[in-house]
């Protein structure tokens, strides 16, 4: 029975390709020789995704998104990760780079390439997301589609140092609580971090996705501090002072911080809370016409592992669970899917991500009032997709 | 105590770089704007890696190599990923593909790429190595680093829809047996499947690492049957032919197969079995003097996960056990990782990986007395490398 019903889904989705006969493939097709062989491969010009780019007052200033909807998978491709860059991006070279640690440690370091990259090192998959991300989505004017409402989010498989093995090494005095990091990049950008991330699981990271980080990503070195927002894992990293007392740079208070309805600012919101988006269908595709399809998306959370995605059709009535790839990765993208029949009626989607916490991402709604809408950071609310009877995918939140 | 020994341990490979006291990063450093945004980003003109390349009778034909040592984790850039094709890459728009489903099926099907990408799909993390690689090991002249000995293996996040779905649909006809798939390159690669394979795990993969497969790698559709021999994963996949035998095809009988020393032939040895190889250090590198580093490597199975990579710093009379990166995924790299001190002796060492089945990668003198060296495939014995008190590493396999 179940094998029937299958067949009779497909069958569905496809009947129109059903062949008359059994037949060769088209005997029109080229057979001239293709291209030789290469040293190193550039995609297909068929293929023509790109980061959308969002400037501040100069081009060196701003951000460009992934295009979500776009990636398969949970890997983004390092030439799409999202980038966000505050003096543009350095060119560095990695025999002159250096990383000095010093502060409250009793044997300042200055180290090298060459002398971190002979340390022992893991590879790990993590997303990154700029704490900005979805900005736009507090409104009034929302996201039109998955990379510019929430495209300032990637996933890398990382490899570096472990930071732990570097502080063991340097050697913590009793009042160290804070990391000041600073990159080398034009504006020095400075966040702190505190210690005790800094000992758990945050990396000296120089490769990504198999080769040396991207420029935009900070060649020849970046910290990474999984699920934390991406302004605090500095790229360039040049410096790394160990302090009693966290930096209050520019980039941490006036900005990267949410200003709350009472006027009071919430500051250090490192960690960035589950979330997740339906990439297909999404804002900007065309449903051909009713039929079976494979409804997919991304989640993610800064506190672990996604245990849950749900999805509804309804515009939040109700919800269904999707099925989500396995394995899971602490502070990576979840990929869920849910195979899925479209009756030609107007519909309105979304995914919910619940994590290991417990946590349950909220509504659009529930976030506002809560946090009121005088800040830009951090939104991780549940986003809308309205699908109209003749295919066309639209944002639901205007 | 054991605090202690690791920073001692850290202490002698970094003592060189000890700040006398706590500075911050060098003044001299530029403060000029970077970069701007960008679409689409490239790596930095620092960053120098390339296959090699190693042509047939013309550039079209022939096969590049992955720096295996310049890669960092499991997976491989995709612009790094070894390719080995007959008549060049097609340049196919995606648009005008077909994939025509035939032969023993009780209704023939012919997919447009639109209705492949509708269906249910999944992403898994699978390496590719053809069944040519290290062909040259056989000897007597071996390669003499890890990119020209074993560089055409290598490991991508592929997503595309299980095949059995498709064969379910299309409904396998009582004697259906096996499969033969057809390329869409100007040789038309064929090479046949057992449908138990096609049944199990085998996949119709559009995606490669986040992103549509490179051209090289079958843009827009290609074959995948993980763990097995590269060439039967026919790329630019135009048809399958549902058949209730092999097609022995050029590719199977008189390419990729096993001349024996009796002057029979193994044909259809398509599992990849157990191989690894130490990437540091390797031939080609130089170690700068005695001290701490971390050997790493890679190993892979295409019977399942791998269990145990050992490492041999005395060409083989003792073997230590070393660390495995997790998650271990079935036929898929596993990077293997081992802190460790050269004393500034000469030393030759060497990789061993077991996998779940209990096979344990040979020696290459055991290879050659049970095979013979009259065919060039299917080479997995272990690679040693030579180390000598000048820090140089070259090939101790002459």
């Amino acid at each position: 029975m179940k094998k029937t019903s299958r067949r009779q889904a497909l069958g569905a989705a496809l009947g129109g390709g059903l062949l008359a006969g059994a037949g060769k493939a088209r005997a029109e097709d080229a057979r001239t020789l293709g291209k030789p062989l290469s040293g190193y491969s550039e995609r297909s010009p068929f293929v023509k995704s790109m980061r959308s780019t969002r400037q501040s007052k100069t081009p060196e200033a701003g951000s460009s998104a992934t295009p979500l909807a776009e990636t398969y998978g949970i890997i983004t491709p390092s030439a799409l990760h999202y980038e966000r860059h505050h003096s543009g991006v350095p060119a560095i070279d990695p025999a002159q780079h250096r990383l000095v640690i010093h502060g409250l440690v009793e044997r300042p370091l200055i180290l090298t390439m060459d002398d971190i990259r002979r340390l022992p090192s893991v590879s790990r998959i993590h997303f990154l997301e700029c704490g900005g991300n979805s900005g736009g989505e507090w409104g009034p004017k929302t996201g039109p589609d998955a990379q510019r409402a929430c495209g300032l989010a990637s996933c890398s498989e990382w490899t570096g140092v472990p930071l732990r093995l570097i502080l063991n090494e340097v050697g913590l005095k009793p009042n160290a609580s804070w990391l000041i990091a600073e990159g080398a990049d034009a504006c020095r950008m400075q966040r702190s971090v505190p210690i005790v991330k800094a000992l758990d699981d945050a990396l000296l990271a120089y490769g990504q996705n198999g080769e040396p980080l991207r420029p935009g990503q900070g060649f020849p070195l970046r910290l990474l501090t999984p699920g934390w927002e991406g302004n605090g894992q500095v790229k360039w990293l040049r410096s790394l002072e160990v302090t009693d007392q966290p930096g209050m740079t520019r980039d941490e208070t006036s900005k990267y911080s949410d200003l709350m309805p009472d006027g009071k600012a919430r500051i250090f919101t490192l960690p960035q809370e589950a979330k997740s988006v339906v990439t297909f269908p999404s804002g900007g595709q065309t449903l051909p016409g009713p039929g079976l399809y494979e409804l997919t998306g991304l989640a993610w959370t800064g506190k672990g592992r996604i245990v849950r995605v749900e999805v509804t059709f309804d515009g939040g009535h109700t919800w269904r669970d999707t099925r989500l790839d396995e394995p899971r990765f602490r502070m990576a993208f979840t990929r869920f899917r849910l195979p899925w029949r479209w009756d030609g009626k107007p519909a309105t989607i979304a995914s919910r991500a619940t994590d290991e916490s417990g946590y349950v991402q909220p509504t659009r709604e529930q976030l506002i009032e809560a946090r009121g809408m005088n800040s830009g950071y951090h939104f991780n609310g549940i986003k809308l997709w309205k699908i109209a009877a003749d295919g066309i995918v639209t944002n639901a939140d205007v």
